[in-house]
């Protein structure tokens, strides 16, 4: 397993802040986070789940405007966030549609829009189709700006939601074994958490995806060349009755558009169902970055080992302390 | 007229909770309100009247999130939901088009949403497309599920407001007259409302419809077996002198689209002017369950038994009422 | 320069209120403003500015609830009235896109959609495609209307904050020199800059613009009849070396749809860049309405004169004001 000195150095943002003295200036990609950082947040977290309405700590962020820009619609991202932000006692501008921003439709940059919005919140959650735009949308801000995915780019607060879902759910980061199921050279969420996991040592990738949606070559060199062990597998079961976590992803027809039978082929190959929950271990879990179409059977969500609702609900604990975490020891901007 | 006794089995919920010892769980259907389920919505109806702001009453929900989650623009009724949950001092997170919702656009299941929401919110409001859309949204949740409308199906909060604002108007339930007016074949709002009437004693119904828009048998049948004493009418201005309640309905357009004629010859055949108030008692009202185009004319808002606005507003009094008892006594589920 | 005795009768609103007596019934167009009124305004502006989280004045419309009813998208405008009014505690029931108000659709007139959000809200910002809207949404509302553009009509809060942003930079509203840049002939925002700014005395105005986008002559002779002192320029390095206000404006796309060389010949000619700068005073500034696209070049940002993010940012403190004399003294309707 790679040690952890190893790693830092490609993993490590420079510009990101000394975590433990200063507020996170910007939430942009699932790399500015090293393991203290990521420590740091699910400790954070783990405070947010006790966050109870009616107390001083649910009104930890009174006064302060957070700004939904969603440039693109993802309604489930947009309220965890905006239910993160209404459980501390913060304000929400919400704007569903961006991409019908006037503004943007007449030709306004992004970093002017930001510019603009930076004057009526303190904090910018922004979607947006265009991979980059959130380091441009940073790159402009005198507030902090949250990623909450930007096209093919980055979705980080998903990758932290994935990984603190692990440890709360099978108790550590280390020494562990998961499997990577279904799109997997498409999937952005996968790509990330392989990443991030890649942080912590002793961890066993194996990867079980159609032939057309293989891990892509670029992750596989990065994984081997921090000593991440990691495996191809074809065989769904034999993963399953080894693992201690299941990430199971949808094949995206989107990605098909031209090739209707691949994507038939490609999507009813992995199936996680009643029998495969049968070859898991009995506290191993299952996870999803949702939504799920056909690739988990229903008959699997009474299943304690189903974590993907827990998982979805662990995003908004990750979000209220990232949150917390920008807006923190900062004055507001009005 | 039937008695209550008769009419129960019928109408009633079998699985309806005893409305005063516990919250309601979801708010449906009308016919899971009984006649005292119906009191007790109104009586919370009237306290709700008297909130006023910067008062405990006005921050009895303080804490709560409400998430509005429609799946068609309804922003007259979305407004009024949101508008009762502010007035209780709830918190709002608000989707005004979830159709592009992109997870039901990547094919998830409403159940699955609804898994997901809810551990965003305590309680959400549903507008969709589909009948049956608010049950299986209920079957699924764990939080309260309120019914803001499904497609053909139910709207029950208008339903009760419409009841509300005819025990509020004319001081009673029962032994009185109404004539139904406009679009009764497909009318939504006039069928729940003949159902939901014939709960009560001594009220006699008048339906005024042309021949393309009359009531449809299943609820002439219905009325018919629980007694009601109904009376098919083609004399606008007899029917004016002779009731209680006027209500009248817009022929919708959409409903004739291959047939314009007959729009146009329905559209024209039954409007209610100044002439027809002359007709009316002097005690009389008239409600609609708006938006009105051409089916009551301008000149008779000024009257003050123009009720139709009263009646909007009396929307937020039966909303605030609903919210408070599906959410009180209920842990907040964060 | 005009007198003040000159300009009111044509400037003045008659049925304007008596400013410092009562709450303002509506902001409709700017021309019910006369120069005590906007005093009165800029007067509370300037304390909005003050305004900190966390005190009782950012708690001083409690209570209120905002109603932004948006008919055509202008994200910008939205978030900077739902963030003032988020800032002295109201409430707000926010509304994208209301153009897909199913109301509407359905032949509602906007009279009796206002009459039932009053129902509902405290105070409605509209947003409308059709001139007049606003004004007849007025006369039908019981509650305050503040207009917030429609369509070719009038943008009165733009206009308000575009003056305070001058007064706030330049430490007056009299005696200076403004040059108007771009678009003159369909820009709204430089029409009604113009207009107010003539009931000042010694305001010297140029118009610099395209040959397919001078000033129209209305306004011309409006300034003229009152005595404002103008002067149309094409060379507007000499402009920038005399006044104390560029006022930049971009030249509209979409009102050269079938002409595109004219648009590309007017687009190009007047580019504030880092030139210009030199050229202006030291302590003059550049002012815009944004969104912006050539017609500033990016390099000016850096300037200190260069004031167009601190304008839109006094955008704010403006509707702060508006909002609080619409709603202060007035019971709310609930």
């Amino acid at each position: 397993p790679p040690k952890l000195s190893t790693l830092q150095p490609g993993l490590e943002n420079k510009d990101a802040p000394s975590w433990l003295e200063e507020p996170i200036r910007h939430v942009v990609k699932s790399q500015q986070f090293n393991q203290e950082a990521l420590d740091h947040v699910f400790k954070v977290a783990r405070e947010m789940e006790l966050v109870r309405p009616g107390t001083d700590e649910s009104r930890q962020l009174q006064g302060a405007i957070m700004s939904t820009l969603f440039y693109e619609p993802s309604t489930r991202t947009r309220l965890s966030f905006e239910s993160a932000m209404a459980r501390l006692g913060g304000t929400i501008l919400t704007t569903e549609s961006a991409a019908e921003f006037s503004s943007a439709a007449k030709g306004e940059t992004l970093e002017d829009t930001i510019r603009t919005v930076e004057g009526y919140a303190d904090l910018v959650v922004l979607r947006h189709f265009q991979a980059g735009s959130a380091e441009k949308a940073a790159s402009a801000a005198s507030i902090p700006i949250i990623n909450a995915g930007d096209g093919p780019g980055q979705h980080p607060t998903q990758a932290l939601l994935d990984v603190y879902t692990i440890q709360r759910e099978i108790g550590r980061l280390d020494n562990f074994r998961i499997g990577l199921i279904g799109d997997l050279a498409n999937g952005r969420t996968v790509r990330s958490l392989a990443y991030v996991l890649s942080m912590y040592p002793g961890v066993k990738m194996y990867f079980v995806a159609p032939d057309v949606c293989r891990m892509k070559d670029d992750i596989k060199s990065y994984l081997s060349s921090v000593g991440v062990d990691w495996e191809e597998v074809d065989d769904l079961a034999q993963v399953a009755a080894d693992v201690d976590v299941l990430y199971q992803t949808r094949i995206q027809k989107e990605r098909f558009q031209d090739r209707p039978d691949d994507y038939e082929k490609a999507k009813g190959k992995y199936i996680i169902n009643a029998e495969t929950m049968k070859q898991m271990k009995k506290d191993a879990i299952v996870l999803h970055p949702l939504p799920r179409v056909d690739e988990i059977h229903p008959e699997v969500d009474s299943d304690p080992r189903a974590a993907y609702f827990r998982q979805a609900r662990n995003g908004l604990y990750v979000r209220m302390a990232l949150l917390k975490l920008c807006l923190e020891n900062r004055p507001l901007a009005h």
